[in-house]
Parts: C-alpha cells; sequence; structure tokens
C-alpha cells in the first residue's frame, strides 16, 4: 500500500466512525426514553444508509486502487474530492435525521442535500476510474471484461443517486426508501463478486 | 496485515477512542464539581466497561484474523456487521451513562439498548467465526483444538450477553455489575492465554 | 514509513476528517432549512478551505519526508510543533464560521486567528525543510534544484499568510478570497507537479 | 510493527487530535470575541500540556516497543491500562480549562483530577518498562545503561505527578505551571537524546 491509499483508508475509516457523534440524544424526562428512542428512527436510517454506502465505497476504492498501476495529478486531485465529499458526508446524514420526520420543504431540503452529496461521491469515483482507464494507467493484468464491469457499476450507482436527488424533492420518504434498496442491490447483484475475489487473493498470497 | 484487517483496526481504534466524547461535562456552578463529578459515576462505569469490552473484542478479532488463510464474502459481510455494531457503541454507551442512576424504565431500556448491542457484536465474530471453520477457511496449521476453544469463548459471551440484556429489564445495576464479572473472567480465564501466545510469536517472529 | 511518518498521517488524517464536526447545525424552526443552511456560508467556506489547505499540507509534508535520509531532534520538534498547529486547526476554522458573517472587530479577529494559525504551520513546515537541508539530513540523491523549488514554495506560502493575516485585520472577506486564489495557485502553478511525480514513483516500484 | 504497536500508536494518534474537539467555543455577543477569547487561557494552556505531553508518551511508548523481543500479558494488560488513560484524558483537559480561573475547590479538584490521570499514565508505561526488563523480555541488544536510564526516566516522572497531583490541591496554577517545567526538562535534558537516536537509526535503515 501506498501513502495515498493509507491516508485514503484513514479518512474513510475516520468518516464512518464519526457518524455515531452526529446521532442526538439530548437528555429527556423521565419515562419518556423509548419514546424519545423511537421517534430517533430517521437519525438511525440515516446512519445505517450512511455506514453501508461508505462500507461499500471502501470496498471500491480498494478495487480501484489494487488495478491501477500508477496515478497521476488528475487521478490525486479526484481522489482529494472522493475524500473531501466523503468526510462531509456526516453533516448531510445529521441534516436527514433531525428534519426527515418534520416533513415538508425542510425535509426534501434534507433529503436532496444528503443524495447531492453521494451523487459527488459517486461522480467522484466513477471519474477516477474511467480516467485511469483513458490514460492507461491501469495494471496490464486488468482485463477488458472486468474494467467494463466496474465502469458500469459505477454508472448505475451515479444514475441511481440522481434518481434519488430528483425523487427527495418529491417524497423524501420514497427517497431513503431507494438506498435501502440500492444497498441490497449492490451488496447482493453488483461487481461485489469481483471485490470479494480480489480480497481473497491479497489474503492468500 | 491485508486492507481489511487495517481498516478493521482503525475503526475499533477510533471507536475505542471516541468513547470519551460522550461524557457528558456540563459546566456546573461555583463548588459543586465534586458533586458533579461524583454524580457521573454510571457514566466513569460505562466508559469503562465500554473500552475494556472493545479492547478484549480487539484482542479476539486479532485471534481470528491471524488464524485464517482466505476470507470469502459471508466473512467480510459479517465483519461489516461487526464494525457497525462497535462503531455504534458510543451511543448506548452515552444511554447508560445518562439514564442509569434514573431508575425506572428508562435505566431498563438503556442498559437493555447497550446489552443488545454488545450481544449484536458477539454473536456477529462468533458466526464469522463458525463461518470460516465450516467453509474451511481457516489456516491449515490451526489446530482443533484451538478452533474450538475460540468458538466456546464465543458461545459463552453470547450466553451471558442475553443474560444481560434479560437482567437489564428486572435490574439494571445487577445487569452493569454482571459486565465487571464479565470482564474479569474474561481477562483472567478464557481463551485469552492462546490469543496471547499468537501476538508473542507475532513479536518475536 | 517510519513510526514518525505514519503517527504524522494519522494525525493529518484525523484532523481533516474533524473539520465536519465544527460545523454547527442546530435544528431550526420548521420551514426555514434552507435559510440555515444558506447562512452556513461561512462555515462551508472555511470548512472547504481548511480541507483543502490539509490536504495540501500533507502533499508537502510526503513530499519532505520521502526526500530526507535521517531525522535528528530539531526536525522531530518542528514536526511536533507542526502537528500541533495541524490538530488545533478546526478549532479557529470554527471561529471563521461562526463570525465572518457577523462583520466587524470579531470577523476581523476570528479570520487573523485562522491566519496566524496557517502562519504557524508553514514557518513549522518550511523550517523542517530548511534544517534538513542545512543540517544535511537530505538523500543524496536529491538535486539541488528540486530542494531550492521546495524551499522556495514554503517561502511564498509563508509570505501569502503574513498577507492574509494582514489582510484580515483590514477585511476579513477579502482574506478569506485570498485564500481561495492561494489554493488554485498551489494545486495549478507550485511544486505540485514534483509533488505528483514521486508519488508516481513510489506507486510505481 | 506488530499489530499491538499499531493499535496503540492509532489511540494515541486519535487522542491527541480529539483534545481540539473539547475546547469550548459558545457563541459569544458582537464585540465581546477577543475577551472570551483571551478569558479561554487556562483551557488553551491545558490543550497545550496535554499535547505535549501526549507527544512525550509517544516517544517513549515507541522507545519501549523498539527495545522489546517479546510481549506477555502482564505487558498487554499494562498496555491497555495506559491506552484507558491516554484516551481518557481529554475529559480532565476540560476540565482544568473549565474550571483552572473559576479557583477555590472546583479548580484544585479539575486539577488534582488531571495530574492523577497523567501519574495513571506514568505509572503503567513505567510498570511496563520495569516488567519488561524483570520478566527479560527485553532484546538482547540492549545496554543496561541504557536500560536503566529509562527506567530513572519513568521514576522521575512519577515523582513529578504525585508532586503536581499534591501540589494542584495547594495552588493548582502552581501545578499547571510545574507541568510547563517539566515538559521543558524531559525535552532538553531527559533520555530524549537516546530516543532520538533511536528514530534517527530506523530512518536510516
Amino acid at each position: 500500500m501506498t501513502r495515498v491509499e493509507i491516508f485514503s483508508d484513514a479518512v474513510i475509516a475516520i468518516a464512518i466512525t464519526l457518524l455515531v457523534l452526529e446521532l442526538p440524544f439530548d437528555k429527556v424526562g423521565h419515562g419518556e426514553l423509548a419514546d424519545a428512542l423511537g421517534d430517533l428512527w430517521p437519525s438511525f436510517a440515516a446512519y445505517l444508509i450512511s455506514f453501508v454506502g461508505i462500507g461499500l465505497l471502501w470496498l471500491h476504492h480498494h478495487a480501484i486502487f489494487s488495478a491501477i498501476a500508477r496515478v497521476d495529478r488528475p487521478l490525486l486531485l479526484l481522489n482529494l474530492l472522493l475524500l473531501f465529499a466523503t468526510a462531509f458526508l456526516p453533516f448531510p446524514t445529521a441534516l436527514v435525521g433531525d428534519y426527515l420526520h418534520e416533513g415538508g420543504e425542510d425535509a426534501r431540503i434534507a433529503m436532496a442535500f444528503y443524495s447531492a452529496n453521494w451523487l459527488v461521491m459517486t461522480l467522484a469515483i466513477g471519474a477516477m476510474w474511467s480516467h485511469a482507464i483513458r490514460a492507461d494507467l491501469t495494471d496490464p493484468e486488468l482485463t477488458a471484461d472486468r474494467a467494463h464491469r466496474l465502469l458500469r457499476s459505477f454508472r448505475v450507482a451515479s444514475a441511481a443517486y440522481v434518481t434519488f436527488t430528483v425523487l427527495a424533492l418529491a417524497s423524501p420518504r420514497a427517497s431513503i426508501a431507494g438506498y435501502a434498496l440500492a444497498a441490497a442491490y449492490f451488496f447482493w447483484a453488483s461487481d461485489f463478486r469481483a471485490l470479494e475475489r480480489e480480497v481473497v487473493e491479497e489474503r492468500a498470497s
């Protein structure tokens, strides 16, 4: 692992762990804890979605860096943009937790902000990968098939986040439900098997 | 160490260190600091128990990863679940600190929530290990005896956390006392010697 | 990487990720979220500038450590000073966010404090590099040309931060605009190409 | 570096960087920022002392682990105690910042609490080292002279923290002044040269 990967991993690991600090839990009056925790469901949902999403991002970031042989300036800048948006994610995650059950315009703004943040992250990592292919930064052993499957993954994800951002303006709850479906899709149907194989091989070597 | 282990270690190290940020210390009036600190004992107790517990979790996580030769998809997903619950632990830890001395239903809910969080963590790491054995992911040099002792450890821990969760609903203070006893048991009587031997060997090599 | 570099990287990665925790987001009344987020622009601007600045600092820190062959006591002490000021940066960043749109003396103090923090960071890393050259700690393969270009970088940056500190006392908004220009300059015109080449080589090896 | 050292380093790096989050900075009224920052001097002083102290602790922790050939159970338990007290330090650091200028009993309690925390840290690391010598865990190449100089360091530090704890009960400000002197002493007169030589050698190899 190079210093770029170590630094990226550290930022991603810190961001995923800091999420918990944004969960609100002001002390409530006697006998009201059960209701207060129940009212926190949008915060718990946002926390869960952000945690799983950053976990998936980490897997894909790993896949990209293990498949490239060298880095150039645009790749480093795109990586910095990705880390910027990842480190920022706890802020819109907290917004969703605070405003989703308010309904109305506030819920729509919070959810659209959150989705836009994910869209930036997906565009950044997708741009990293398509730049790496175009600028011939990839490992000679990488197959064209594998490269295109990963690229398709990022395209599907970008389309999903555009949809979620637009959907958030109509129905924030439909948008958050979309995230749950998307996470399930990525886990079970996407390029995850290829990512897994790679991690397995790294472990075995 | 593979990237999975480094990422896991980072999340565990960050979670254990973030615990301190959940300790409440709103400024109190003149001459009231001693009493205020005394009133914080449930927070200090919860902090101590969570810190020691995460420390023990780290030792067992290390033991698992040093005894397996390769990883597969279910193992990675279970590891993500384990990290999710570990990163979440500061939240119920703070709940225990805030509500344990309130007594009544709030204390029972806080302590049961906290125990359920530990139960998820123990089930996740236990499932990782039993899956690793079943799916033949373990190192050929691992003895059956060692594998079963570690498995028994996780079973005992799971049974303990089920007990603590149920006990919390009856008597939250008895439940927290159970944690202190359990930590002592794990330190002095459990598979700790085997863990230690391994760390020693790693150091010596 | 030696333990000094790992420790430095960890502190820098944690500081850059903690910035998000200083973004204020107290819950606002119904229908006021859009306006409240709009009013946060100084906080977002300060966050962005600090994030990009620490990113650039990390690149230069990397450049220094990959170009020196050994460390001595003054270098370690200067590195500790650099880490001290870097870990402290979230505090003045939050001040800028809170006070920039207040205008008046408060905005000037906040912005001057922030600029002074960056000045200390730049002087520390510049002193590290000029000490490394003077005390002959650098790698024999380092060219004099490369050494002097990096030194000039730190001098330009120090001059910029002195300017921003003074400018802050006259016009805090002009000062913050200066940061945006400086970041752009560093990205596109400074010694960045050399930094990049190095990272590329590390990756390739 | 073994996994024990990496985990310890991560906790130490996180604790040193989290200190900044405990600096209070509630927004003040128009034109009051300068005074408010001036009133924060005990918080800044406590932050500085804790930062430098943890930095020195890291250097000594590094010295111990680079001089031992193997670890055993008591060493791991003492290391966990050390990490526990280190991760806890931001709490008493914040207490000192909040209560030192209050004067009276509150300032004495805060400062004694803070000093007792440092005393635990010093006793833990000192016990690690004396145990390592007694249990013959040290590297065969370690000279008796070096071993004893490091041991003397920890004894002097322990005596200093006992003094500061007692002094805190009489005069909290005298106690905090003692820390400044102690930090200077450790930097310039203690076993620091030996630590430095080691880091230098690690770098050169």
